[in-house]
This record gives structure tokens, C-alpha cells and sequence, in this order.
């Protein structure tokens, strides 16, 4: 069997590039290693760009979005105790985000794909890809017990930072940057009304805290704590107790606690791989970089990467043309880096280190209060929490 | 004999100290170990933010500043070798700054002191302060062989890193805060036209170089050299080689050598002690905080803690206001950490480390990239540049 594309990874950077190429009626099958509840129910971000948002909108695939998503025009930034709102829609000149679970983007996609006659192989295990610096790379996988061996033209790794993808690169030539950060989240998803109107990013001494939300009647928390905590370290009540305390008094007093139906610490990580591309195989999303998940860049980093990659092969199934795909690994590390930026930067100035008493804290704390009282120093932190240009 | 203000050191913080406190009618004292040749021979910054140029029309010592001084409204950041204009007057609102030796400064506000019959001892050996809990302090030195006692209400240390007044606070209440860079600057002043209207800020893979001016006919430039070199490594054809090299083909054929009269090696450090004041003494200017030199902020630092600690003063002295006393080491330190921040992030910024390869060394050249295209970026660097308010 042969496939003009195949995608390995049903992520939402794989699905949307199956969309997109869909849409200019090129063909490409995703296959994935999982089965389809496990992939819809993985938790994720849940703040999306308007470039994600345009992205979902251009593959017809934007009307759950657009009837339950919540749009923020702003967050508010709160340092031990004292909230202060950022006004994001007027900095930026009219920029929001859509507040829509990650979850929830991969379901309508999956949704949409197979309603569209997009073939997606669950369940596809011992994915390798070979012959990648051919006209012709193979893609082999396991189904239901059974060899299966795809021929393509292009692969496009969309299958996350421990996936097949990157690891199929010719590691000579690969070169990678890696900042790992000595805390980790612990993330709560509880049904209780959210704290407030907008997120609220804390600063505290004790330890950065996030209230995030999926809709009107859940919530996303997270609260900093240490790499080397563990869930059973963290009952509910201390969970509750600790967000309080974090945001100060005033601020405390507005969180609603309710049942908790998911928690979890993930581990905080800057990452790039360099380049993105090797003859016919393609990085995108996590598969090339991670990002720290303050300042919610991991999920829309993977849509541009998107943008950039669909523009590219449909530029060679469309007109033939090669410059694109060959642009490629460097038009997406260009914006990636900047969105490592970001993310290393807010989480830089928002968590808590142990270096309160040497100069390096001293002027990240120096760093957040400028930042707060600039309007310039807002707009630069409006303009990337919205999404730098593609 | 008794003296309301004992100032320690005559660079331009006591001095302008000297003049603010005369022009409202307290009578202050200045104690400098050096003659006054060498004082005036000093050779430091020489970019003034506007805020230092109105201290200095304030105390009536404008008329050569505003002769001889030129307004520069922009900056060039040239980065290997493709240069770009910040406008900082278009990105600020209509802020400048001027370009005026610090030497200048020095002896313009030595010859109007001593004009007004203001007293400056120079050549005062082996001073040390007493008493400074109490409510009559006392400073003692050896001028011409014979022990000399002032008493006085306050000391205003001015005496710069090595000075005795901050070694005369009590160390157990002293916290320092120090970072020192891993290179140093090699500086030149040659008789010589400017490479351009406005200073180069050059960031290079060979390291960081700066071309700025003294006048018309005086250039001073900078070359970020390793800390283990010599000025004897130095040759002056060695200088304006690598000062072309790291400037670019283009650039490098506007560089107009002439005769070096002037060659040095500075070291980089970033260090602020806290509090700025104990008792009756109050620390200004490098005696209580060193910046790296990029962004030009010493000099300014000096000029913002002594109008703070001026207004203190004159607070007690005309109104018997305690209160600004109290809150001067807090209210000086909030303004200092912020030029800290941007000192030490210009620094990073623009100068080559041994990390190009690391994620650190990735992320300082994202940012450089996100704020050379940013508006919002390029006006965080130019309201810094100009000073942040009072």
C-alpha cells in the first residue's frame, strides 16, 4: 500500500495535518500506538492560540470550539498575594486566547477525520521507519498481530517527545538543547467554578501556582512543587490547602474546592532538537521540542509547526515544489525559539528557586516587577502569551 | 569642627550630593583621598540619562555640558555584522540621551564647588568613620601629617566598591548580592572620528564590541576580551583589527583609526549590597552597587541614589522629616535593582559566552532576535536605555 503522507502520532499536531492536507485533497494516513480512549482522555493544555484557533477553522473543524471554548482577553499575574490584572486584548491591540481543552481538540478531531473517510490505525505497535533518505520511505507497524509495511512519499513524525520519529534521525546529526528545572507541576482537574474570570499565574515565596479552567464548572489547578514529590505525597486537603495559601489571603477566599477527578505531577523540561528534518522525515510538536508549560506554548508550537509543514507539502503535491520542505526545519525552529523563550522566561520569573538570596533570584524578582509596572514589558509578555506571528 | 553632611569621596555622586544640599543651604563637607589631578583624569562612562542631566541643570552646572555635549536619540545593535537603528526618541516618547565624558562631569561639578566656596579636602588619608549609630557621628583623617576630627549629623558615603564606607557597616546586617562576568572589556580612547552618528552595540560571535564617542574628535571603544588577558596582549593594530572583524565587512569601512592615548582592561561584575544605609551613614553610587558597564547605567545609578538620599536630607535638614531618611536605602534600592536587571540582561544579551551550544547560549540569542523584532521588545531596551523615572 502506498500513501502520499504518512503520520505517525494522532495527537493534535497529526490530526490537523491530516486535516489540512485533507482539505487540498492529498491523502496520508496516522497511525498510533495507543487506542483511541486512551488518546482522547490524555490531559493536556488547554489555552489555544487564534493561530490554533484559525488552524482548526480553516479544516471545519471549529464548531464544538466555538460553542464551549471560552475566550480570555486577559490573565492576571499575582505575586505573593497581590493580583494584578494584564489586559492582553488592548495591549496586543484586540489578541485573545480560546480556552478549549486539548482533550476535547482531539476528539473533534478524531471525530472529523473518520467522519470524513480518514483512515487512522489505532493500536499500531513496533512503528520503525526506514529508507528515509530515499524517494520512497517505508513505514512498518504491527496490527493486530500482523506486519504491515506502508510506502510513502514524506512521513511526518507528529509522535511526541519519546516517539519513533526523532529517534529514527541520523543522531550524528542531530544536535539537542535541554534545560531540565528542579520542580515539577502537580495538576489537579476538580469539578468546582473557577477562581476567577481569567487565569491566574501566582508567584509566591512558597512556590508558583496556576488556576487554570476547562469550562464553567471545571477547574485546572497546578501548584510547583518538588522533582522529587510523589502523588501519594499530596492528599486533596493539601493540595487545596497549599493553592490558598499561595494566591494570600484575599484571593483565597475565591477558590471553590470540589471533587478531584485527576491528578498528576509532570516534570518541567526545556527541550529542542536541530534540525527538524532529515531527507523525507519531518519533526513536528513534541517529537522536536518541549517547552516548560507555563505560558501553554507546547500545544500551539505543534499547530505551527503544522502550519509550516502542510504549507510545505502541499507546495510539493500542488506545484512541485521542494523549497519549501527544504525551508522547513528552519522556518519552525525560528518560531519554536522563540516560544522557548517564552516559556523558560515566564517560568523563570514565576516559580520559586532556591536562590532567593543570591543575585540570579534577586533579578528575576527584579525582572517580574519591571515587567508588571512596564507597558512595554506587558506587551511583550501579551504578545507572546498570544502567539507571535506565524 | 562640625559639619551637617560629611561626604567620603569626590567622583561625581558627592559632589552632586554637595551641590543639591548647597543649592538649599546645608553646608557639606567632601573628603577625597586622591589629588585632585587624578580625580579629574579618571576616565569612566559617558552617556547621561536625561535624569542626570537635569540633576546637573538643577545644582546650575549645565553651561559646557550643553555646549560641548551631544544628544543622541538612538542606538545602532549590530549583530555579526548586520547592523539595525533602535529609535529610542520615536520608541520612548521623545527621551534622549547625552553623550558627555564622565571626566566632564567630574570636573565641571569640582570647579563650580569650589567656585560656590564649597570645601573639599583633597589628598584626606586613612579616613574612617565613628559613632555612625549615634546622633553625632564623626569622621576622622590625616591630611598633611596632622589628624583631622569632623563631627557631623550624617555621613553620605560616595567613596565607590573599595571605599570605607560600606567596609564601616556592620557586616552582620550587610547582605551582598555579586555576579562577576567571565571576561572583561579592553577600552581605548583615540583621537579619531566616530564610526557612526550614534553608538554601535555590537554582538558578535568573536564577543561584543562597542563604538562610542567622547566628541567629534574622540572615539572610545570597547572589545570583550577573556578576563586572563593583558593589556600588553594588546597591540593597538591588534585592537582595531578585532574591533573591525567584530563590527562586519560593511561596518568595519567606517572605522577611523587614530592615535590611542588611553588603554585599559575593566573587569564585569553586577553586586549590590542591602541595606544601602545603617545609623547616620548613607551609601551612594558604586559604593553600595556595581553594573556591568553595557547600557551605561553606573554613572546614572550614582546620580539617582544621590538624588534620593538629596531629597532625604534636605527633608531633615528643612522640614526635621525623618521618614525619607528611613525609607532611603528601600526607596534606592528598588530603582537599583531594576538598572541591575537591565545591565545584567544587556550584558548577557550582547556578549559571546562559551555556550553557544547549550540551551542558555540558544535562548540568549532567541531573545536578542525576539527583541530586535519587537516594538514592544525595542521599547523595553529604550526606556531602560533612557532611564527609568525617579
Amino acid at each position: 500500500m502506498h500513501v502520499p503522507v504518512a503520520i505517525i502520532g494522532c495527537g493534535p499536531s497529526g490530526l490537523l495535518l491530516s486535516h489540512l492536507l485533507h482539505v487540498q485533497g492529498i491523502d496520508s494516513v496516522i497511525l498510533e500506538r495507543k487506542d483511541r480512549a486512551y488518546v482522547e482522555g490524555r490531559i493536556r493544555a488547554g489555552v489555544l492560540e487564534m493561530g490554533t484557533v484559525g488552524l482548526m477553522e480553516r479544516v471545519g473543524v471549529d464548531a464544538r470550539m466555538k460553542r464551549e471554548g471560552i475566550i480570555h482577553g486577559g490573565i492576571y499575574i499575582s505575586v505573593n498575594g497581590k493580583r494584578q490584572h494584564v489586559n492582553i486584548e488592548e495591549l496586543t491591540g484586540g489578541a485573545t486566547v480560546m480556552i478549549y481543552g486539548q482533550t476535547e481538540v482531539t476528539k473533534d478531531l478524531i471525530a472529523a477525520r473518520l467522519d470524513h473517510g480518514g483512515e487512522i490505525v489505532f493500536e499500531a505497535e513496533d512503528v520503525s521507519l526506514h529508507d528515509i533518505e530515499t524517494k520512497k520511505p517505508r513505514v512498518r507497524y504491527v496490527k493486530d498481530g500482523n506486519q504491515v509495511e506502508l510506502t510513502c512519499d514524506y512521513i511526518a513524525a507528529c509522535d511526541g517527545f519519546h516517539g519513533v520519529g526523532r529517534q529514527t534521525m541520523p543522531q550524528s546529526k542531530l544536535r539537542t538543547y535541554e534545560k531540565v528545572y528542579p520542580f515539577g507541576w502537580l495538576g489537579v482537574l476538580a469539578k468546582a467554578k473557577p477562581v476567577a474570570d481569567e487565569l491566574i499565574y501566582a508567584s509566591h515565596d512558597r512556590g508558583f501556582a496556576l488556576c487554570s479552567m476547562r469550562s464553567e464548572t471545571v477547574v485546572r489547578h497546578y501548584v510547583q512543587v518538588p522533582s522529587s514529590d510523589a502523588i501519594k505525597d499530596w492528599s486533596d486537603d493539601r493540595f487545596w490547602n497549599e493553592l490558598r495559601l499561595r494566591l494570600g489571603e484575599a484571593d483565597a477566599e475565591l477558590v471553590n474546592e470540589g471533587e478531584v477527578f485527576e491528578k498528576s505531577i509532570a516534570p518541567l523540561r526545556s527541550f529542542v532538537a536541530e534540525p527538524l528534518s532529515h531527507g523525507r522525515l519531518f519533526l513536528a510538536g513534541d517529537a522536536g521540542h518541549i517547552v516548560p508549560p507555563t505560558g501553554a506554548k507546547g500545544l500551539n508550537l505543534a499547530a505551527s509547526d503544522v502550519h509550516y509543514l502542510s504549507e510545505a507539502l502541499i507546495g510539493k503535491f500542488k506545484q512541485n515544489r521542494d523549497d519549501l520542505l527544504e525551508t522547513y526545519s528552519d522556518t519552525a525552529l525560528a518560531r519554536v525559539w522563540k516560544a522557548e523563550r517564552f516559556s523558560w522566561w515566564m517560568t523563570s520569573m514565576l516559580h520559586t528557586f532556591d536562590d532567593h538570596h543570591d543575585f540570579d533570584g534577586r533579578i528575576r524578582k527584579a525582572e517580574l516587577e519591571y515587567i508588571l509596572s512596564s507597558k512595554a514589558g506587558l506587551t511583550t509578555l501579551a504578545e507572546n502569551y498570544v502567539g507571535l506571528p506565524y
